[in-house]
């Protein structure tokens, strides 16, 4: 079949140089343009990003002219890694001129008729674009991925509120310096320390996992009932986000039945046939030392979340660790899984 | 007036070495003698010690030659800085030799009749000298303190305990390199990393702190009924841990009336006298971004404890954060101040 | 085919591990045999050795049972990363009794029947395994690989030499702390920190650097007479060595030259078809700011060195930059490319 | 006495930071204004400073307003932190004003009639202000302080050149961090990694070198002939800059007599008996893996460069390594020495 041609928004900053990378090679899609601002269209990719990845650029992009943002560009799935102050601007032109946007950015998460994503987690949401289409008139759509930590919690979250309802979590984040993109945290800041309370992180945490963890009814999403109080900390790892948590469950949960239903998570069709999609969501791990977001963070090609440190907790019902890879799972490869979901449903 | 006599025991660890830097130039005591295991016994101190802090080892010590530990030495108090299967044994006969020990230790933490201290927190605790002295015999005394992150955390929960009552406590930890000794934690291991679930220290912050919290009554010492939930994580930062909190109290507090208690604490009578007792044991800031290790342990010579990102917590009552020097309040200086207050209270 | 079966001698260590994962998918070899200590011998690999590699353990070896080092062994080439005291031993007993060992120790390095390896450098060295086979009365053989700096030397100033003859060579080495194996280096000494003068090190980089450059004459190994000035540093970098250097040549030779004399180096026959044989054994790079060890170690598969930062000397001719991956070009790949020259050559 | 009031300008930047800290308490200097940008001046310190320094500001300057650069002062002396293309405009207006300008930015380095100014290197230099004044008309007068490496090379080059003779050095640096100032380099570049080539320091290391061993002749100064070859590279370490070399001699030197001379090395008064001279310049440890730049840097308050791995160079005559604090001795304190020596010698 002839790849569908995207185009990346953001091309040259952190996030969009993942998408580069994880796209030069996907078996579905193929990059016809790569935006980026003043400063850097009109150059060619390689003269005008700094690329800051450890492997080196694709060749395919290489040679390739950067275009203005925002102008019209070949393609039909338009992938944002647009920072949200412009993203709420050229997203939704963009969805009005027909172009299935999948955005990584969160300008528009929290808007009651645009469907916030994680495959394996609320593919059912997708249904908000009906309504998406009916209020806003666009001949194309919005889908957007969520924040990298919240991925991270939400995904183990999800079979254990299935299971055994999910009533409260108690949230410590230890964040990656990627997440904060590129310049991002100084040297001098972050080594051989921990800087507390990303600015606005906790409450991305908390309103986006509600959503996440929401039902659809009537064709609208009903938040989950989910209290969460989070704690924020910036750490010196380059990537691979840790969330600390304590459960408390509805109806009564062990360690050993809470590690067996996540164990045994699958996602529903037909996420698991996607080209991004990992063998198995959550890996469970047992050893006594892990998860570990450098051992554990690239697991699945960086697309499955890790789970372990699983035991009682003397006040609420559990305790566990998780690691995510925040610019893999956590940005780039949510937002082209979702992009692959929306293929696979026939919404290209 | 003569300074007193003391010795180090473990005097070539990484917490002997704090000891030795700290001792070399107290106003009240002076090294008599300093001692280290079979394998460094009999040599001059500068050749067979590994020095490991940043600061070159005090003169007057790299002369000295270490003395094997358990032999009878010189000195009216003892310092030990010993693994606590060594201390097991050595302390007890010390004690019974006529020493005044004060331990670093966790061997006797939990004894009943062995006094676990903080001056600010339970001076009043060494009432239980008097039972020690009756069960063992001892013509000496041996008197211990706390785990270096039940140190950080049990600081500011005294005056919220004594103001508003604390129910239960969620805790996680980010616990600094040097806290495991040295070598210690390989580069390998840690760099870029966390590593969850320190063997023991979770254990070790719950009992203590509520030994620490207890109350005296009738010559016992009746631990404190606060349920404690505790992750631990080390992390790559050389000294200073954090500990990211949640309290439920008995009686209603807001963050402003916490803060208030916190600011306003002061220890009582002999301690804010003793030469090592900082004029704040608990600094409180209000940035947002603070506190963190790096920039806060060292606050008071390292005696202080920070706090700060105090805020309402959507489950319990109350979030915060605090910073504690590990080797210096949580270990060597801890000790120190106990022995100030030994002779202050007219022990020695 | 049918694979070659090979055993692993210390399995278990850092150089260990990476055998086991390069082996687990070699398209010409399988393991056979994995080895350990005392310690682990008789337990099964997934329990008795502490994985530290970044990815997982292959499955294929999780299950195997660790043999006793020096027992007889199932397979045909036997892969050393055996401490150097312990190689010392055991290496000429394997090659006495009949199998092919290609060390990564440094045991037998210096030994003039002994081949010192690189396969792009000096595959014609494999000559002195007749005088080998004629003093020792081996029915197998015994190859070694070089320290893993001195790869990352002699790589880049072998066409140099071809080219221009090099006659000094200042040495500079930043290298990293995987290079001291596993637990190695403790956090504590080397992060935000330099340790000069690793032990022994500038001593190998000196003779091996002209054993490799050296010339085979009448069946002899005639060093060559290239004087080196070498200080080693450790750095605080997980993997990735990096060579700062200056040249002296024979005849004058401008940094362009020098540039497409590396750039241009191609590995005579076989080395370009061995499976792990990188299509150019030296990546030249014009950016300022690079090689970067993090950035350019994995470069092919972590089997090219990288070269930049190629300017004039003010003093001798020529300063350049060098990095190699230390533990697979410069260890554990290393030796399997010299296993693949040996069987291409028809020595196995 | 009354102390003298001094400005620091650039007050709220990294070394403008290091100003403040170490003029706060200053025996001799009393802040009397500090001065930022546009953005910074009108607001108190503590509000527009983004202090990053690990112990805290001092209390004496929190409060004070930050002065517009470049506007009328109170203050005898300035002391400048200014980016080198502000500085050129800045400082000469401050200097025709009568002010005593003690520069640490480079603009006006290479200038034949500015003093570049080591006190204990070659305090005979501010013989040039003498020509400065005649040639420029200033009431006031400008002093430099070098870069941060090249003080850590000349310092100890300084003695061996008086007594032997400096003909050739070879030079790879190690730089810390903060030598980039603040926001500087992001972690996502510089942790775990080399970045070679700092911009422009090479050159400055080169000329500056020549510069400060010169000699005055008639009044003028002309630069030592001196060959460097330089080679820098940024390393993950936060202060102290570590600096390799190799030196030829114009007369025989052995290892053992360059230790001696550099640690018999005194400054001729009246450098000696400044407030912020170090008892001994130069540190020489005998240690196989010293200096250190974690564990040296802080050697006499910052002040004393210490030297190590001293021994022969095959090629050249000796290889040694020298470790400076970068923003103390290297930048502020640098200048603050230079502002001393002016007062001692007469010129304030």
């Amino acid at each position: 079949m002839d790849k569908i041609p995207v185009a990346i928004l953001g091309a040259t900053g952190a996030v969009g140089q993942r998408f580069v990378q994880l796209l030069a090679e996907h078996p579905w899609f193929e990059i016809s343009a790569i935006t980026g601002s003043e400063r850097t269209a009109g150059g060619r990719y390689k003269d005008v990003c700094r690329w800051i990845l450890d492997e080196e650029a694709p060749e395919i992009v290489s040679e390739m002219v950067v275009s203005k943002t925002g102008t019209s560009l070949p393609g039909r799935i338009v992938f944002s890694a647009l920072p949200s102050r412009i993203a709420q601007q050229v997203e939704p032109s963009m969805a009005e001129a027909g172009y299935i946007v999948c955005s990584n950015a969160s300008a528009f998460r929290q808007e009651p008729d645009v469907p916030l994503i994680i495959p394996e987690v609320n593919s059912d949401h997708l249904a908000l674009l009906e309504r998406q289409r009916v209020n806003r008139g666009w001949s194309g759509l919005l889908v957007t991925s969520p924040n990298c930590t919240t991925t991270g919690l939400v995904m183990p979250l999800k079979p254990l509120d299935d299971a055994f309802g999910v009533a409260q979590v108690f949230v410590t984040t230890l964040q990656a310096v990627s997440g904060a993109g590129y310049p991002g945290v100084p040297y001098l800041d972050i080594v051989g320390n921990i800087l507390p309370n990303i600015p606005g992180e906790a409450e991305k945490i908390q309103q986006e996992s509600r959503l996440l963890l929401g039902q659809m009814k009537a064709g609208q999403r009903i938040s989950a009932e989910i209290e969460l109080s989070v704690q924020t900390n910036r750490v010196p790892v380059i990537d691979g986000h840790t969330v600390n948590m304590a459960i408390k469950f509805e109806r009564p949960a062990s360690p050993e039945e809470a590690a067996r239903v996540m164990a045994d998570f699958r996602a529903s069709s037909p996420v698991p046939g996607l080209p991004s999609a990992p063998a198995e969501s959550i890996l469970v791990r047992s050893e006594m030392d892990r998860p570990q977001p450098r051992r554990d963070r690239a697991a699945s090609d960086g697309m499955a979340v890790t789970v372990g440190s699983i035991r009682p907790c003397p006040i609420l019902d559990l305790r566990m660790i998780s690691v995510v890879h925040n610019t893999l799972r956590g940005a780039a490869s949510g937002s082209i899984l979702n992009a692959e979901l929306l293929v696979a449903e026939g919404y290209v």
